[in-house]
């Protein structure tokens, strides 16, 4: 790869390897496979459209949010990835040293900014796993209604593909409700028809069977 | 594809349907190729980089910008192209009928959403295409440096694929000073150096030869 011309100014070359970097998310692959394009999905195109929920689902966070500052969040979210890699949601061993890795991640990833942006992009990333702020619950909750929504659409591949049950849909994607009712109770609504509809297998942990 | 249960309230529905038609965003492919992963982007991965380019170059905007407006004038720019494809930079044919196409389009799609929120979004939309805001002629430089760079980078497989030149380049990218000299400034380094380099082919429309 090419460097950039010596004439760009140091700050914003920075700046531009940075975005340069970026590129590398949309290689990132998730589990989530895609109706229109029989494909999995990248981790970009997902926090795209993350973006997009929380511009139109901000007035069902049960807190006021800073719709501008959950975009932030989701839009910064995953960037860690291109290093970490995406950890499955029910991948219980990646997930044991999934906090380790996604810091050093963000220490070289964001590191590549001038240090006032590494700074500033690092604390959005930062907010968004410590999930306390309303912007970050609502990230979280908008997180979790997407791949939900495109498993019950697609009719349940990934589910089915991994042996995911109710039980343990349940309790992933109970998060949503520290930051919406609303939202949570059409997530309810929606993974009771996916058990009903035969997507999801019944029971499992956390409900009790 | 499954329709979503119907204890669902019909705003909250209609924002789910508008939000599930977004994936297909990810199937619009752009003239862009990716270097990590060998293969076109598509224009909802491009989105979120965009929205980044947005999110870190903002300090060279010539006039101050509302960031986060920016963010969300670029998440939405290319929404329409669900319908009306992603139409080439330098294809002036397709550009004839891009307006009426793209109407169309946004009309649709944004008409998914419920009244308030189809109007905020196209609202957006129409804000971007008119380019007068000092948010819209931002996200035009960061639409227009993004390829720049992803061709410079790669050493210009999309510029010699479709025999564009250097002229053609700067008169496609000369909306970036529109926003930003210093940008414009880096943009016209990289068009000199992809020249000196030879990913460019030297002279033609627009710079006299």
């Amino acid at each position: 790869m090419p460097n950039l011309p010596e004439s760009i100014p140091a700050r914003l070359a920075a700046q531009l390897s940075f975005l340069l970097e970026l590129d590398r998310l949309k290689a990132v692959l998730r589990q989530s496979r895609l109706l229109p394009a029989d494909r999995r999905e990248n981790s970009a195109e997902h926090s795209w459209h993350l973006a997009m929920l929380a511009l139109v689902l901000a007035e069902y966070s049960d807190q006021p949010v800073d719709v501008a500052r959950a975009i932030q969040l989701v839009l910064v979210h995953d960037v860690v990835e291109i290093d970490a890699g995406d950890t499955f949601a029910y991948d219980l061993a990646g997930h044991e040293d999934k906090a380790d890795r996604e810091q050093q991640a963000a220490a070289r990833i964001f590191g590549l900014l001038p240090d006032d942006q590494a700074a500033q992009l690092w604390a959005l990333w930062q907010e968004f796993e410590d999930a306390q702020s309303a912007e970050a619950r609502f990230a979280h909750a908008v997180d979790r209604m997407m791949p939900l929504l495109h498993n019950y659409v697609a009719a349940g591949p990934v589910w089915r593909q991994h042996g995911i049950t109710e039980g343990q849909v349940r309790a992933k994607n109970a998060v949503i409700a520290h930051s919406s009712a609303a939202l949570w109770q059409s997530a309810q609504a929606i993974i009771a028809e996916s058990v009903a509809r035969g997507f999801l297998a019944p029971g499992g942990v956390a409900n009790g069977s």
